[in-house]
Order: structure tokens, then C-alpha cells, then sequence
């Protein structure tokens, strides 16, 4: 393997499939956010295009070149440092001829790439507003985790150029920015479909939201079953164990 | 007793408290719904004011006035044999001193009665916009069920206006309009604060939602813990067994 590793990174093995991903450990580190937002879009069809809004070190796109057979993958990161971070993890996964990142703001992207012509976005936006929550982060989480460099209408607003019409986005969010994400949705013609919360136990509030919205949908929304990610004596559940595949 | 009961109606017991209600058997009769919210609803305050927009039989205010503390609720019924009706249910119940009904479309209520003056709304509006879903029903179930005399954004529009600054609305309603009901709480200024979806068993998709809104309220919402209705074996759960006040 001919992949440079750099000071403070290290090689995580994603342990499905045998895919490998490059992380900076002073920076954002995949969670369980884009595991479950990855399983969320399985559906995604056979041959299709899929732009991902903010690609980090690159494993939402890792992860569905894995569990799906879309055609092509484009990421889109802000930060050059960690653009170059997920090429290199492309090409220790060899995927090269089915994702490449492009170095940009999200919000140039309809003024580089063809609009209206994607078949699917999927996206792990930062969670929080500018000013809100602890940031003495590091630059490079600061800009992971809060809307410095595009907001969540920008997300979305690019969401729908890009997409083709009935094309379909998949977001995880935090809870909290519902209405927020659901207001923003529907201003922007992009129609929630399906929405799933993920809850930490079966007594606790819902910590993350998955979403499915359709560009130009019709009304009508389903809010499916719940997924819990712990058991009362705090292992995984069987949905859980299924997601990482380790059980069927 | 010398309560008047009228063809096609009958008295059924709430089993909470000795409350009845009159129900007429042609109409709307309540459902989990009303039990539901009224329990979402508890944390009514002592001797504060209530409005209740739609109250069709009364069973929310009869549930509220043995559930809380609360000193006043008007309840608003735009169809004259049912408010008459609820009329003979409060009177059954001995609640004349703190329940009284107005036989109005919510839309007249605020040119009616005081604005910027009550503490809380409930509200179970009619779920289905004009024209959708199965309308063969008697003229009674059609305006109980479809939004005929009032739309969703009318029962929000009026909640903003009745309620006092941070006064709290209360309602239920079905997830499929969650995007139109979160959209439009937005856009009035009442601000989503807590929500709690009901699902009919554990693998099925939520069937309905309960939501607290507070008018010109701070941007931030919980999603509570789930709410099952039933088994895997059919039976009531032990949530729901507490809420009908079969176990503690």
C-alpha cells in the first residue's frame, strides 16, 4: 500500500466489507450519525449519481460504494486539508472510478457541477447554529459541527439545483432543529417523505433524525418506527447489530 | 338526574373520576385521541384559563377538568346539535361553573372573545384537508373530520391570537401533516416545543402526534419518548393502562 499516512491520522477499518477510512484524530471523527444515515439510504437504485453535501473524511460515500451499486459518488468538502484526506481513502479503498471529492464550498456547486441532474444527495450537515454550543473546537471541527462555511438552508437550497425533479435527499440531523429542517424543507420545495428518530434507549428522548425529502414531492409524510441504539443493560440492539452487520 | 337524551345518543362512563358523556351514535364519537392529549395536556396549571377549539362532544374539557386544576375552559363548537349536546354532558358532570361552551366557528372567536388573554388551547382539529380521503360520511363526522369550517392554519392563526404572550397550545393531530402543522406553527410564531409521536404497536409507523407550541416560544424542540398503544399480543400497554388510569 503506497497511501501516505500523516502525523495525527490513523487507518480505521470500517469492518464490512473489508473498507479501510483515513481519520485526523484532532478532527471530526465518522460517528454513528453516517452509519445510520448510509443504512437509511440503501435504497438508493443501481447506476445512479449521488452528490454527498460535506463529505469530511469521506465515509458516507465509502460506505454506500459498499452497500449499494450506485454508478457515481462526488463529495464535496470545504476543507482542503480534509478533501485530501478522504482522496487518499478512496484510494486505499480503490474506489477511485466510483467516488471523487471536489474541494468547495457547497454553496459554489451549482456554478461548477451540472445542475438538475442528480439522482440522489445525501448529507451530514454541522448540527448546530453559528454561536451556539461550545466552540473551542478545533478550526477543523468548528467548521464539522457549526454552520460556519453554508447553513442549513444552503444545504438544502443547493439540494434541491442539483437534484434532478423527484430526485431524493437523505440527511441526518439533530432533533432539536426539526422545525428548522422541516420549514426549510418545504420553503424550498423539497417535500419530507420519511422521517425515522433514533433514540439513544428506550426511555430517553430522540437524539438523532433521519430524513428522506423528495424535489417537487407530493404531500405526505411517513414517520417510521423508531430505532433504538442501546439496550436497557447498555449493548447494542439487534438493529443495531444488523446495521454493522454483525448478525442478519 | 334530568338530563335530556335524545334519539341516537347515549351516555357512556369515562371510568375516571364517575365523568360521563353524551355521545350520539350517527356523529363523532371521541377515540385515544382525546384521552391522549388530555393526558399530554396534564401539566395545565392550577387555576388558569383554557380554550378548547373544536371541542365536538366535550370530552377534552371533561377530561381536563378531572385531570387538572385548571379554573376556566371555553370550549368552541361550530355545529349547534353538538354543542348543545356537550352543553347536557357538562351539566351531567356538575362542571357548569368551569366549563362552558360557544356555539361558534373558531374563526369568529377572536372579534367573540378576549385576545392575548388565555393560558392554554387544546385543540383536536379535523385531520384531512377538503377533499381528501373518504367523504360519504353523515354532515356530522364530515365537519369533525375534514378541515370544512376551519383549516389547520385557522385553529393556529387563532391560537396565536387567543393565547397570551408564551401562552401554550396543546394538540394531536396525524404524522402524515406533521410537515403542515410544523410549517404553519412556524410561520404563526406559536413555536414547537415538544413533540411525542404514538405508534399502534412496536414495528408499526406512528399514527399519531401530539404537540406543545408556545407562542413567540424560543427555538428548540424535544422529541419524547415514544408512546405504544398495544402488545405484540394485543393488549393494552402498561403507558396506556396508566394513562386510562387502570394501573398506577
Amino acid at each position: 500500500m503506497d497511501i501516505e499516512i500523516k502525523e495525527n491520522e490513523r487507518i480505521d477499518d470500517l469492518e464490512y466489507k473489508n473498507l479501510k477510512i483515513i481519520q485526523n484524530e484532532n478532527g471530526f471523527c465518522f460517528g454513528i450519525d453516517s452509519v445510520l444515515l448510509s443504512d437509511f439510504a440503501k435504497e438508493i437504485k443501481d447506476n445512479t449519481t449521488v452528490l454527498d453535501l460535506g463529505t469530511g473524511t469521506g465515509i458516507l460515500g465509502i460506505l454506500l460504494c459498499g452497500k449499494t451499486k450506485l454508478r457515481k459518488i462526488t463529495g464535496i468538502e470545504v476543507q482542503a486539508e480534509i478533501a485530501e484526506m478522504a482522496e487518499r481513502s478512496i484510494k486505499l479503498n480503490n474506489l477511485q472510478d466510483r467516488f471523487n471529492i471536489v474541494n468547495e464550498n457547497i454553496k459554489n456547486i451549482p456554478e461548477i457541477l451540472e445542475k438538475n441532474s442528480y439522482d440522489y444527495i445525501i448529507t451530514n450537515p454541522p448540527y448546530k447554529k453559528i454561536n451556539t454550543g461550545k466552540t473551542n473546537d478545533s478550526k477543523l471541527k468548528l467548521i464539522s459541527r457549526h454552520e460556519v462555511e453554508a447553513s442549513l438552508e444552503d444545504f438544502i437550497n443547493v439540494s434541491y439545483k442539483m437534484l434532478k425533479d423527484k430526485g431524493t435527499l437523505f440527511m441526518v440531523h439533530r432533533p432539536d432543529r426539526l422545525v428548522d429542517i422541516l420549514y426549510t424543507l418545504r420553503k424550498n420545495k423539497m417535500e419530507p417523505k420519511k422521517i425515522k428518530f433514533v433514540y439513544p434507549k428506550i426511555n430517553k428522548e430522540a437524539n438523532l433524525v433521519l430524513i428522506k425529502a423528495v424535489k417537487n414531492g407530493k404531500e405526505f409524510l411517513i414517520i417510521e418506527k423508531p430505532l433504538y441504539v442501546y439496550n436497557e443493560d447498555g449493548s447494542y440492539t439487534d438493529d443495531i447489530l444488523k446495521i454493522y452487520n454483525k448478525i442478519d
